[in-house]
């Protein structure tokens, strides 16, 4: 079921579709290949229907997205998914609980990106994430753990980070480049080294060339992960060192 | 396990890899949203490593795609798909073979476009495929149902066009515009109306804005019946009639 020793990828995507179909794309574009044969087998659940993570982190939607993200690594897994893969940084909310449901290995986002941070030698980082992302602390904390503090933006700022994030991209609508040039600015000036995309949306700013040198793109961390775990050969992928 | 009345779309691809992604993306476009859980439900197998179809079409290869194809097609039903699609015109040799492996309906990409074809007015096209897809005669018959008649290029045509897909775009290459533009500029010019994008790999310079008005991109044909076919809205298509 896959090529040679290489394990099958399985995705829980359509958390947006958007990003997930960039990820698909991120993993052609940076695995070695001079065929279809040399790509990876992946299956990808882009399960859009899937309740809102920040509407729920957040009181304001009553049915967890947990259990139904649970259930579609079960099925990942019967599929033959050696190796799966969360596209969205909020739900990793739910990290635990997917994992405890099945018995192949669950890439962490948060953790790996953490890991990569503080691989470049980042200090302080911004953190460009959606209010659930940010509210769970789960960036906050990780990146304590390898000493790394972790700013988010004020509250104006989060809002308008939001409606980024919500109104513009997830809605199919162009994103206000300006209105996120400025955030980073904001982050930039109050001492943060890098930011992270921390919102998988956010990695369509990247790949239309909006966010610049200093962003640490969350899915970008992911992939190449992803591509490593399942036997492929990354290729292409840069991670500049932080300044001092 | 879907939105309201919605099916969930099985994609049977990886067949390339490159294509399948951006029939991802071509879904998620074209569906009418404006919220993640406005989109569909997808599951995409990407099997790259699926035997290539051009290659045991001429006899070049004895492994067979088809059984790998009806396999997926099985898992995909099994994992709660409605509708199927297969993401490649060359695999569509094997069309009987996966619609015969399951009882969800299997979208025919090569009938659906002699269907939008005959219905923009077209009597004569230039067909732009694999040597695999242009030697079983399928587009040729289907076109010829609908009072059409398809002409492949000529055979150091057809050698230059396998070199784009294969070399250029399958390889991760950039495609050689020049090259593809004399052989839509022979088929024009030998009368035909329009060419059939009929390999999902050409549809990827459909994306980057090479291939012009005349262009019939058989992905695009197979994404709007995917998106209507499961429930969805298509927005966006465009279907110039043929000129006189």
């Amino acid at each position: 079921m896959s090529n040679g020793n290489r394990k099958i990828l399985g995705v829980i995507g359509g958390l947006g579709p958007f990003a997930s179909a960039y990820f698909y794309d991120l993993i052609n574009l940076h695995t070695q290949a001079n065929s279809d044969q040399d790509h990876l087998d992946l299956v990808i659940s882009s399960r859009a229907s899937t309740p809102d993570r920040t509407g729920f982190i957040r009181g304001e939607n009553p049915e967890s997205p947990g259990p139904v993200m649970a259930e579609e690594a079960k099925k990942l897994q019967a599929y033959g998914a050696g190796v799966l893969a969360i596209t969205c940084n909020t739900a990793h909310y739910f990290y635990n609980e997917v994992a405890a449901a099945v018995q192949v290995p669950v890439l962490n986002m948060i953790a790996l990106t953490a890991q990569k941070a503080a691989h470049t030698g980042c200090k302080k980082l911004g953190l460009l994430a959606t209010s659930g992302t940010v509210g769970t602390g789960l960036y906050q904390k990780t990146c304590a753990d390898h000493g790394i503090e972790c700013m988010a933006p004020d509250a104006a700022g989060q809002q308008a980070l939001m409606e980024i994030i919500y109104d513009e991209i997830k809605a199919g609508r162009p994103a206000d480049v300006e209105k996120f040039n400025a955030l980073t600015d904001s982050l930039l000036n109050a001492g943060c080294q890098k930011f992270i995309l921390g919102c998988t949306e956010l990695s369509l700013l990247k790949k239309a060339g909006h966010t610049g040198a200093q962003a640490i793109d969350t899915m970008e961390v992911l992939a190449e992960a992803a591509i490593t775990a399942c036997g492929g050969t990354p290729i292409g992928f840069d991670w500049p060192p932080c300044g001092v």
